[in-house]
């Protein structure tokens, strides 16, 4: 007898964690003898405690195939971190409770490290309790910090994002720099790694050169050797671009953006470290600045989402459903980099005891000698995620994207959870 | 004999200002027999104050049909206006000097309203100083406040640009809300005129509805009455989206940005209006907030660009060479819209008299009664400007824009001018 599966998204959304849906749905689709229904958890792992199951067979299979191209959270997503299973033992209980309820043989949790350690937990839980589960987790996050896999799905299009819009900011303030703007400060994300900043460095190639500084939360922040660095930019090429990651620290190892500084005015910041490090420059270089800060824009921009990014968030998803009907628990499918030139990956299974819990950092040989660009290594790193281009659908000028019913499941259960 | 032609760009530059330098330039090499050379100004008109002109004839063909997807000023732009003949009369006169030396006939200012009032004024100190010269105005401003002209070139690309960003961000903000960001506020450009905030609103429509608020210059902020409808949008929606103009101004009709305004913790803001309102959301109303602006990603996103307005920003620098070869002279070409469905257009004449120094505002019947969105009237007009894609190659994932080689026109003349 198939049994039924759930799927939930974890965390912070990305342009193409739906292409990660699309491939667990449509895979499991495929496999009537083994997998009945796919209910998905209605703003993620929430949905599970609070028998809120999404029946995913009411969605067409346009529906679904349209999900490849549709940016964020088809079902939801939350932040809700669930402990060690003896300090949340009530809520990893009840998800074994409502699994039964439903017949849910199948636990597909997508998300980072945080969920990768839930989806671990679940799988020993099930265990205990004798109840048949195959718990696998599928990757996602834009931070690319996740263990065992070469580059995490939703990385790619965020990296691809960032050089776009840094290389065309940087032909905007070339254009300008003669009577106005010189420098030109976007912040990123990636408070922990700097694998976001590192991306923003590939706006500056040798075909399309451009005076260039990153500002990793790797190298704690010289306001002095930094100033200098911006100074004998815009002396040798008129004007700078400056990438900070909003996880900069200062020589105390504070955020900038919270660690209460003031700008050349005296004025306190309220959160941006663009903004910040745009008064200083002014302050005391005296040139001309604007600074923007993408925040959503740059996770959520599945107009530019890369190809390769978007085909192997298909890939883990579809992988995902491959391993559970081989009967393969506590894992997570992987993407393994065969070769550089030309690029060629395949999908490997990780241990999910080697991925819970751990942040895979930006390799300090990715960051040049000055701690203000990318080496090399980081360029053959880069380049292959953010290739390929595949644009979702316009209609009417804009991207049209994919709006599902989320048609409730029934609820089995008579007692009730409070999240 | 064929006359030189001398062309500039002027201002803040646009993602496809440079399709309006292809049209002029690949029209001129057209008219041989009236056109010779095209001299392009290095940093707009201050190129021809210093005697600083570009030899286009040295660029390959293959490049200058590739300024029709490149963003930004191909050869520099500036901010630097002419004032009135007798304020700036050296200025005049260096210009109708260099013109001489250069044997230019034809004048072509690529601006806004600023540079068609130059413009105007360069014919007529020319025909004064009985000087044959025929100046023409190539409109471009993504602030869409030029008359006459039913749009501005550029305006449509920074439409679809943030119609698009905010469609996206909602759909991130959607997902997250249970648990997280419940309210999202985005930054656009239009100080004076609400053209890109009222662009955002397109983002929300009855296929993808989206509960969305915009902050136009035109309405006075009224906190009190905007707090009440976020709380509204948040309790029937679950999250809200806020769209506002850098120019949104407080009751007193001073800039919310530079007002000294003091955010719920007593901190003096410092630029950024959307940290300012996200600030107050969630001070008054404790719902999380994030916020982005974007600034010159958005007036430089050629690889989003609107057909329409590629088409239209070529079509006004073809339309500008014509004009010229048939002698007219203190014209533009403006956009005549023919009808909305099917959307039609033309290229017209219209006196600069009519364009210098006016600024047309967002008519009031585009914003909503209560001053949170857009009418029907609104949709109807925009709609049109931003339909069409056109998306440069790409190289290794990334956009792949022209450089040129600017090679600069040997001088003729002893004196120098100091700008």
């Amino acid at each position: 007898m198939p049994r039924n599966a759930f799927y939930a998204q974890s965390g912070g959304v990305t342009a193409v964690i739906n292409a990660s849906a699309a491939g667990v749905i449509e895979t499991a689709r495929n496999y009537e003898d083994r997998i009945g229904k796919v209910y998905a958890g209605r703003n993620g792992i929430i949905g599970a405690l609070a028998e809120d199951l999404i029946d995913t067979s009411r969605e067409t299979a346009r529906a679904i195939a349209a999900l490849r191209y549709t940016p964020a959270g088809a079902f939801g997503s939350c932040r809700y971190k669930l402990k060690s299973l003896e300090e949340s033992r009530v809520q990893y209980e009840r998800l074994m409770e409502v699994f039964r309820a439903h017949d849910i043989g199948y636990f597909f949790y997508n998300g980072g490290n945080d969920s990768a350690d839930t989806c671990l937990k679940v799988s020993q839980i099930a265990e205990k309790l004798d109840y048949p589960l195959c718990a696998i987790h599928v990757p996602k996050t834009v931070d690319n910090d996740l263990a065992v896999t070469d580059n995490c799905p939703g990385f790619g299009s965020v990296a691809k994002y960032v050089a776009t819009s840094m290389r065309e900011a940087a032909f905007d303030v070339a254009s300008m720099a003669k009577t106005s703007t010189k420098v030109f400060v976007l912040e990123v994300m990636g408070r922990h790694a700097g694998w976001i900043t590192s991306a923003v460095g590939m706006a500056d190639d040798a075909d399309t050169p451009i005076p260039l500084l990153l500002l990793f939360p790797e190298v704690r922040f010289d306001e002095t050797a930094f100033l200098a660095a911006v100074d004998a930019k815009v002396k040798a090429h008129g004007y700078c671009c400056v990438g900070v990651s909003e996880g900069l620290l200062d020589a105390q190892g504070r955020l900038l953006a919270e660690a209460g500084s003031r700008d050349a005015f005296g004025h306190a910041q309220l959160g941006g470290v663009a903004p910040l490090i745009a008064s200083i420059v002014t302050a005391r270089l005296g040139y001309k600045n604007h600074w923007a800060v993408a925040d959503y824009l740059q996770r959520a921009a599945r107009h530019i989402a890369s190809k390769t990014d978007v085909e192997q968030s298909y890939a883990v998803g579809k992988a995902a459903v491959e391993f559970a009907v081989r009967g393969r628990n506590a894992v997570m499918p992987a993407i393994t980099r065969v070769s550089d030139k030309p690029y060629r990956w395949k999908i490997t299974e990780a241990p999910l005891a080697k991925v819970a819990n751990v942040e895979k950092m930006l390799p300090r040989e990715f960051i040049s000698a000055d701690g203000y660009g990318i080496t090399g290594k980081a360029r053959a790193y880069l380049g292959p995620l953010m290739r390929g281009e595949d644009p979702p659908p316009f209609r009417d000028g804009l991207p049209h994207y994919q709006r599902l019913k989320n048609v409730a499941v029934a609820k089995k259960l008579a007692t009730e959870f409070k999240v």
